[in-house]
């Protein structure tokens, strides 16, 4: 019998997660039953936004108390009694952080083509959903052009440092906000940025500042992915008709809301403020996908992964993205 | 020897204005040259953007120490050598708060039609930036439909009160926030508002129930002119793919911006935040303007005015805007 190890929410977090709101929850493996499929799951994605679905209905709904939490996977079927998914074949689909899950319950799940990437997990990172929401928020959200200045926030995270060279290729100048002299190395020489801007220790007025100096024209078009001063600091410096595309807070997460005080800004540029979630491009993800893997294969886009390793430390890895001392993609390997 | 009295800023107002930070400053009348004329003000404009103007460069530069206040006014032509404008003429325009404007200098001032008005006043209120902006909020910004929840805050102001009235004919369930009972009442007994919520007294978790229940089917378009917990208790409200059109944020005027904590609501909601200004729609205004006055003709629009008289009294007019005492567009009469 085969144990599968699921990992659980047993307490809804306050501020930021610790140890005892999870436990590591070992039961059998259940049978596949007619058009199901056993996938082991290899890769499993660590995301900014896995906090928010801890704490309340988003565009899904929250994990509940006692369920295994919600993560995208990527993994290996092992066995079949379902048409389409063959033994040895590789899936990616919006899963649970556990070692098995079952396919074909009206999860949705889709082959993926792994002779086409280097590894895998790549359908977890640039090939998977960080790739996609850079595709989506650069192609369709933002479509930068010569002459205009995108702002970046959490430059060198895995979203941001694939719109940054996206968004170069189209003639923009590109403007990255990252956390310490490392990272900001990161963004000029890896990631394709124009000039970067190291917000640590800078409070609103030194970080506007800031980009006042690395936005001599002013800001045009903004990727927002983290929120709190550092959005206020950009809101200071927005050119008329500014977009602002909101991808992410991550600043507000494991906390009370910092409350953004320079709305006024988009009142007086005229400009505006969206939302942004990738499932709002769901009938395009294909050709996104492909878009992207071309890219890749012809050397035009660079992406870094940040592995950890064992399904005990999804906890330690998953804080990593708030203390940001991961360095690339996030994502966990099961096997 | 004509004296020309004037409405001088002296000091910027730090919070609330004080009479301190002002004088009327009186000056002769100058002559007029070759095209220009003069026009002797009637009504001005009193509007809570103004105290924006005072404070920091917006749409136009700040009101610069020593000089006088910027304002919407309505006027006759008193004497003039502009080919166009002849004596007895009514105009409008973006000028100052004084007696006595010279035209024709580069200010833009137009001829007005008061035949098709009850009072040359209108202009300055439903067939002015007023209704103007009311017009295209809706017709332009919003575009409420039936089956569409509009809610607007502010909802018994100037703007709002026509907000209402020209929402409800496209269809759409409109719901207002006031403060107080009278002005509730006014929004659904005057205005066309479908319900009236009364902000007095309530935190923004109150507020937001309030909303909730008077918007049984969520927000699916906004109408902003307060800011502060009213904006919060409404992005709690917003359904997917909101609207939130920023036309004011009058809490925040006076003090420091209050935070806007409930942004994350934008991105769950894939919800945009539009910051809306009139001189947008520039190139429009004439149409607008004579859609207007034909509603108002046809008496599908009503309209309150709350004219307050004499230059001497701009202050305690314009301290009416934030504490809710005006009853209708707030102007000053000159004469």
């Amino acid at each position: 019998m085969i144990l599968n190890r699921r990992f659980v929410l047993v307490s809804r977090p306050q501020g930021v997660p610790r140890e005892a709101d999870f436990h590591l929850v070992e039961k059998p493996v259940p049978n596949i039953g007619e058009n199901e499929f056993l996938i082991r799951n290899h890769f499993v994605s660590i995301d900014p936004f896995m906090r928010e679905w801890l704490k309340r209905d988003t565009y899904l709904p929250a994990i509940a108390i006692g369920d295994a939490l919600r993560a995208n996977t990527v993994g290996r079927v092992e066995a079949s009694k379902h048409p389409r998914f063959q033994v040895g074949d590789w899936v990616q689909g919006l899963s649970k952080i556990e070692d098995y899950s079952i396919g074909g319950q009206g999860n949705i799940y889709g082959l993926v083509d792994v002779t086409r990437v280097s590894s895998p997990s790549a359908y977890l990172s640039v090939a998977g959903a960080t790739g996609l929401s850079a595709w989506f928020a650069v192609e369709e959200e933002l479509q930068p052009r010569a002459g205009q200045t995108l702002l970046v926030s959490g430059a060198a995270g895995a979203v941001g440092s694939i719109v940054g060279q996206l968004a170069r290729m189209r003639g923009a100048r590109i403007v990255g906000i990252a956390g310490g002299p490392k990272k900001c190395e990161q963004l000029t020489d890896r990631y394709g940025y124009h000039a970067a801007i190291d917000y640590c220790g800078k409070d609103v007025v030194a970080l506007s500042a800031a980009i006042a100096e690395a936005c001599p024209d002013g800001v045009d078009l903004v990727f927002e992915n983290v929120g709190g001063i550092c959005l206020d600091a950009t809101l200071l410096n927005i050119n008329k008709n500014a977009l602002v595309v909101v991808c992410g807070l991550i600043s507000e997460y494991n906390s009370e809301p910092y409350g953004t005080r320079q709305l006024m800004q988009i009142l007086l540029k005229s400009a505006v403020i969206r939302g942004y979630l990738l499932i709002s491009y769901a009938a395009k993800l294909g050709e996104g996908r492909r878009a992207i893997i071309d890219l890749v294969a012809d050397g035009k886009i660079v992406y870094d992964e940040h592995v950890e390793h064992g399904i005990e430390n999804v906890l330690p890895a998953f804080m990593r993205l708030f203390d940001g001392t991961n360095e690339g993609k996030l994502m966990l390997q099961l096997i």
